[in-house]
This record gives structure tokens, C-alpha cells and sequence, in this order.
């Protein structure tokens, strides 16, 4: 059986502590069972190994999340990435021709397609068991999770079963109801639609074949442009003949907003803190290196990343997505396959220049790709660890208090080597444009 | 005519932006009638040049305060430093003595101290004529002044005055007494301590030279240490046979809470911020670069400065010193005689080594003394601005992009010539520790 993670998001609504470059899923802020702490995608992955379901797993995802995704869990996973932004469905049909075109999967295996970003307990991983062997069984070409509602809500999509069952076949969907005709809808037994998807192989393929048919992988990813942008629900589940939906009744949460994922951080701060004695209902986050102090608040949440300083009550804390726009800049965080940088001071000049001052954290064994920049200069002082440097084809090793000076048209790249790397670099020049950089390859 | 102003203290109470090296009267929070902001320090000698005193401006503080004090306003004011922390007394008499001794003042000239941390109105300058003007008519040996109480307060001291009257001979006084005696004093007419003191420079010099004789006013500095610790309300005040007291009933507040000075700030914010729809007797001052955002919040407090980031319900901000020794560490920002500099970042090792970057901004024509650090190598990129550079006795021009090495050892001094000259630093060695610099003289 193999299991397809979606993930994706643009991190506004957990702002400051999620970016671009970091969505929600990525938050070190719930605790794991082995004591310290743990992302959504973490838990999530930690949640299927502890299950009896015996699954590969591929993420589909972009770009700029392949990183984070390796850094919290390792190489040796299968992780497609699209090369531009669409919908779910050409992600889960680029994913889908993966797992045929690159990992041979046959037609007749099971595919289990779902989110990496909602709070649940075991229980789901059970009903992903029902529902994958529901396909197996032939009783329905797409088989969907449904989950009890605990309210009327109008944010959810609406799965209407024929009748009772383990396993009941859908009559119709119905998304973002009214408040009065969500209330009708769970009346007649209606399920929110939990967005896992179950199918054969074989039966994505053929819709695939619609669209895009490629002789490879890559020819298919290169094409990628050609699948529309539309939802897999839209495309996919909408269209089909014989829909079914298994039924899961325990927890279910999307931790995407602040007064949501506060209710299970495990203690009232996380970080560099100190609550005052009278607070109450509040919840503090604090990433950075100053000392956060929060007293006399109630039911505030605060978050303090290199992106901004949030203050909010709980209550409007499901809104601040309509202020980010006008806050965001260039994430000021970012993890990397070779670990992860901070910016630590920038400044753009009227002449058009600009300084950019970053610390670098290499980690042991990763490095940074060869390569020169035509605008900027950079010099780098190493202020811990050891490793080793290249600069246009000279090797050097490094160690703390070394200054590597690298003028612009310069090839260099970097090695962490026997410890973690750290180094101040700071930049002076024109402004990053992705021009500015070219790439090579350096043999280690 | 001559006033001294006395500027102390050690910046708890508006925590994260005063610190040891910042104190409350140097913050820039308060709007000057010129358009822009000012400071507490600034906003006072701009009241004193606007009244009608004809005085020259002495300042008594401490060497950390001395930079800011030139850099707020600027070169050709007296400032008396005392070499080690005692009390309003010594302070006293350390100014007194250089008015003496270095300014050559007669015996006869009529001294007024005062604090430099009240706000008050225009009617407390003329209030400070009268009391000088009673002290050359020889109505008391000192004349001091008193603030009308607006109701009874425990914080304060009580002068008792004989009867009512212009400049009134004082009975008697009581320090911080209980509600109920404060409201029985505020019945029999007593009026707050302002903290402000009116004497000849001759009665003075007398109480002086009961506890050193010197020959200079530098020797005279040298023996600070042979002052006794003690205010000047005790030593001098309570103990003068003829003592006055002039009234005052102008505005007259300590912004020395958060409370407090909130209500003289110019709007809702300052700084990088960004309010939200939703708040309600809100503050918020952002001194980082990073934007900080406030939604949905009540009487709340928010500061934030390269020392840490404070969130308080404004009812609770008077208790916030506390907690702040617990969080208060070296300071991350400090003004100089040459500019200031800001840490962006700081590690500790487990090896007893550190790592410091910081951000320096040299002020045009300013320059950094010429120095050695016997422990610690440092590397510092211009990033913007001209000057000239010196390492062992060799004189360079550096611009922008320049990388100056300076290994542990060397002497080194820097000057901004034509431009501010900004710089970021990097330290790596062993901790910062006094005996670690040495300085020396460079003819520019």
C-alpha cells in the first residue's frame, strides 16, 4: 500500500512562526511521547510507523518544503516535488506517476492520498486501514474518509452516505453549506469530508492519461503545466461512478490557527520566556535569542520569530491572515538540506546597493554547492566547528576564527567536516536576484 | 545663575528599552514641538533654553550616561562624572566643586539642582526663578521646591510648611509616610518634595570641605570615595538651620512606568508596528527592525528593543522591575561618544570561548580609540560610509565592501570621515572582559 502526504500551504495564518519557506506543518511546538518536541509533520509520520498500517511513503510536495521535509525527517523518502504551484489534483496525478513510472508500482495497489497537517489520534490510521482495504474488496472505485461532525460548520465539505454502514456508498457531496443546511445535512447523517482519498493505482493512471501522456517521469513533470488546476475533488472524486466513505469518530483538528494550535502546545510558553504571576489563558512562543516577559494578559497568544513580534487575543487570533499580506518580506529563517541560516541585519542603500549579515548553521557532513555570485561580495568568518572550503579549486580546512574573503565571480563552496559549521557571512552588493547566482559541481 | 541637572539611575522599570546603559530619560518617546520625537533629557534642556532662566547647564551623572548625554545634546555642556556609584550628596558636591574649582563660580552665585526625569510644564522653570531669586534675597540658605499634592500618595516625601505664602519657611518633614498621615499632612497644607534644591555655591563648598580638602577639583575626584553614602535631602536639607520652600502646581510626572509615560507618548505606536482593528488603550513601541503586530488587545503594553520584548497589562507594568533582574544580561545596544552599536548576535562555548556580532554605527568625523584586545580577534566589514582606518600604526581609507582583519594584539582605531561609517563586526576569542583592552593615543 502506498500513502501519499500532501504537503503544501503558504504559512499566513500562523504568522510570524510560519513563512513562506516554513508552513505550519514544520513548527517544532508539540511535545512527542520521547519527551521533547515535535512538528505536525513529525507526529504524523511517527503516528503511521506506530500503526499497523504496512505503507510506503511519498510526499508531494513544492520546492521550497523538500528541505524542511528531509531535515525533520531524514533522507530516504520519497518526495516529488511540482514544479510550479496548481491544484491537488495534478500534485496527486504527478505523485501517482511517480510511484508507476519511477517506483514500478503496479496498477492493482492501493493508494491512500491524505493531509500531513491535521491533529489526530490512532484511530484515523485505522480507518486509512478500512478504507484501503475497502478498495482492495472492489467496493468502490474511490473511497473517502468521512468524519462525525461535532457542530454545524459552514468551513467544511459535506460527504451525504445512502445509508449506514462501514462502509456506505455516497450519494451526493455538498461543500461549504449554509449554517441552517449544514444542520439539515448532519440530520440525514452527512460527514465532513476529511480530504483522504483511496483508490487503485490503476484507476489515477487512466485519468492521468487525459491530460499528459509521457513515456517517463521526467518527461511527465516536465509537462507539467498541462494538467488544469483543479481540486481532486473537483476532477476527481465529483466525476466518479462509485464513491464510498468509511466513517472516523476521533479527534480531528487543524492546528492552522494560533488559538487552535495553543490548545496543544504542551505548557503555556515555549523558548526564551518568563510569565509574569498573573496571566492567564496565554500562551507564548519565543524564537529568538532576547528574552520574552508576558504579565497580566489574558487569553493572549504571543510569537516572536526572526519574521515579527505577534500580540493577539485568542479571539481575533483566526484573522491575522488579512494583515500578513502587508507585514511579509524575504523569510528571515530558513532551513536547507545543509542545515539552516538566520538573517541577522540587512539594509538597502539609495544607490541601489545593499547588506545583508546572515548566520549560517552547517550541518556536520552537509554543504553548501559550489558556486559564484556576479553582483556581491561575501566574507565569512568562521566562529565554530570545522570543515572545509573551497575557493576557485583550492581546498582549505577551516576552523573557528578563520576569515574567507569571496569576491564576487568566485567559485567557492563549503563542507561541514567533523562538527556542525558556523559562520557570520556578510554580504555587500546589489540586491540577491536569482540571476545572480550560478552553480557548479564540486567533488568532495 | 547655575543649574545642575542631576541624570541617574538604573533603567528597570521601562525594560526592554532603558537598560544600565539607557536610562528612561535618554528614550526617544516623547514628540517634540518641532514635529519629531524626543527624549526626556532633551525635552528638559529645550524647556530651560525656552524660558526666561538665565543659566548655564551642568550635568552630574555617571560615565555610562556621559555619551549618551554629548550624543542627545551635543558638545559645550558641563558634565561632572562621578568615579563610582554613591548618593545624591557626593553627586552634589562633585558638581558643586567643579563649578568651584574648574568654572571658577563665586561663593556668591546662586545654585539650582534638579532632576532631569520629571515632565512638567513651563510654570515649573519660572517656579525654579523664584526659588533662586529668594536665595539672593537671603530669605533661607536653602530654598526647595514644592509640588502641589493632587492626592494622598505613600511614595513620596512631605515638606510641612510654617504658613501659607510665596516662599515659605518649612517646619518640618516627613518621608513616604502612611495614607492616613498623608492625608493629615495634605490637610495642614504640606506640599510633595520636587527634588529640587536652591542654594548659594559658598554654603555648599562649606559642608564640602568638612569631608575632603582638596587642592584641585582632579584631586578632589580622586578622593569621591571619602563622601560619605548619603542623599542630600539628609545630609544637607533636614540639617540647615533656615530652610524655604516655593510652591509648584503645574504638571509634574515621573514617566518612569510604562503606565505613566504611555499616556505622553504621541499615538498609539511608534516604531515598526502594525495595530490591527481591534485594540482598545494599547501601546506599542518597536525599536527592532522586524515588524511586530498587535490585534484584539485591551490596556496592554508592548515594547520591544534589541534587549528583549515586553507584553503587560498596563495595570500590572509598575511591577515589571521584579522580574527584569532575572532577564537583564549585558546590553544589546548602547550609544557611544562615537555613534552606537547593536548585537546581532551572541554564543557562549563550552570551551570558554565566545562568538559577538555586532552592528557599529561611527558617527561622521567620530572616531573609535585606538586599541588592542589581547584576547580576541576581530573582523569588521564596512558596509556603508568612508573612513580611515588604522592597524599598528598603518593609515588606510576604507569604503564600502573593505574587510579589516584585527588579530588579538594589534592596535587598531577607526574614524568616519565624510559619511557615517557603518560597520559589522565580528568577535571571536575569549569573553569580553575589562583587562582585555588597552588603549592608546592616535593623532588623527
Amino acid at each position: 500500500m502506498q500513502l501519499i502526504l500532501l504537503s503544501g500551504g503558504s504559512g499566513k495564518r500562523l504568522w510570524p512562526l510560519s513563512n513562506d519557506a516554513r508552513s505550519k506543518q514544520f513548527l517544532p511546538l508539540l511535545k512527542s511521547p520521547a519527551g521533547g518536541m515535535e512538528s505536525m509533520i513529525q507526529r504524523v509520520v511517527r503516528q503511521i510507523r506506530d500503526s499497523s498500517l504496512d505503507v510506503e511513503l511519498t510526499f508531494a510536495t513544492n520546492a521550497v518544503q523538500r528541505d524542511s521535509i528531509i531535515n525533520q525527517l531524514g533522507d530516504g523518502l520519497g518526495i516529488v516535488t511540482e514544479p510550479q504551484r496548481r491544484d491537488t489534483f495534478p500534485a496527486i496525478a504527478l505523485a501517482c506517476s511517480y510511484l508507476s513510472m519511477e517506483k514500478h508500482c503496479s496498477d492493482d495497489e492501493v493508494v491512500v492520498v491524505m493531509p500531513c497537517d491535521v491533529f489526530t489520534e490512532d484511530g484515523y490510521f485505522s480507518t486509512i486501514g478500512r478504507m484501503a482495504q475497502a478498495v482492495s474488496e472492489d467496493l468502490a472505485d474511490i473511497v473517502l474518509m468521512g468524519i462525525s461532525p461535532d457542530c454545524p460548520s459552514e468551513k467544511f465539505g459535506y460527504i451525504v452516505p445512502e445509508c449506514e454502514g462501514e462502509v456506505m456508498r455516497v450519494l451526493r457531496f455538498t461543500e461549504k453549506p449554509s449554517l441552517d443546511k449544514a444542520t439539515m445535512l448532519i440530520g440525514q447523517g452527512a460527514l465532513w469530508n476529511g480530504g483522504v482519498f483511496s483508490f487503485r493505482l490503476g484507476y489515477l493512471r487512466k485519468l492521468v492519461d487525459r491530460y499528459v501522456q509521457a513515456e517517463s517521469f521526467s518527461e511527465l513533470r516536465g509537462r507539467y503545466g498541462e494538467f488544469p488546476k483543479i481540486s481532486f475533488d473537483y476532477e476527481v472524486v465529483e466525476k466518479a461512478e462509485s464513491v464510498a466513505v468509511v466513517r472516523y469518530e476521533g479527534v480531528w483538528k487543524d492546528l492552522g490557527t494560533w488559538n487552535a494550535l495553543c490548545e496543544e502546545l504542551p505548557g503555556t510558553h515555549i523558548g526564551n520566556v518568563l510569565m509574569g504571576d498573573h496571566n492567564e489563558g496565554t500562551s507564548a512562543i519565543n524564537e529568538l535569542g532576547m528574552p520574552l516577559f508576558c504579565e497580566g494578559l489574558k487569553d493572549i497568544v504571543v510569537a516572536a520569530s526572526p519574521d515579527g513580534i505577534m500580540v493577539c487575543s485568542k479571539e481575533r487570533s483566526e484573522y491575522i491572515k488579512d494583515y500578513v499580506g502587508s507585514m511579509q518580506h524575504r523569510p528571515m529563517y530558513e532551513e536547507r538540506r545543509w542545515g539552516s541560516y538566520r538573517v541577522l541585519d540587512s539594509t538597502d542603500y539609495d544607490d541601489g546597493s545593499m547588506m545583508l549579515t546572515k548566520s549560517l548553521k552547517i550541518r556536520d557532513g552537509k554543504c553548501i554547492s559550489y558556486q559564484l555570485h556576479r553582483h556581491r561580495n561575501e566574507v565569512w568568518t568562521v566562529v565554530d566547528g570545522k570543515g572545509e572550503f573551497v575557493l576557485d579549486g583550492e581546498r582549505r580546512s577551516v576552523s573557528r576564527g578563520d576569515v574567507l574573503n569571496i569576491p564576487a565571480g568566485h567559485l567557492h563552496a563549503v563542507r561541514a567536516y567533523g562538527a556542525d559549521l558556523s559562520i557570520i557571512e556578510v554580504q555587500v552588493g546589489c540586491p540577491l536576484v536569482e540571476e545572480d547566482i550560478e552553480r557548479f559541481e564540486w567533488e568532495w
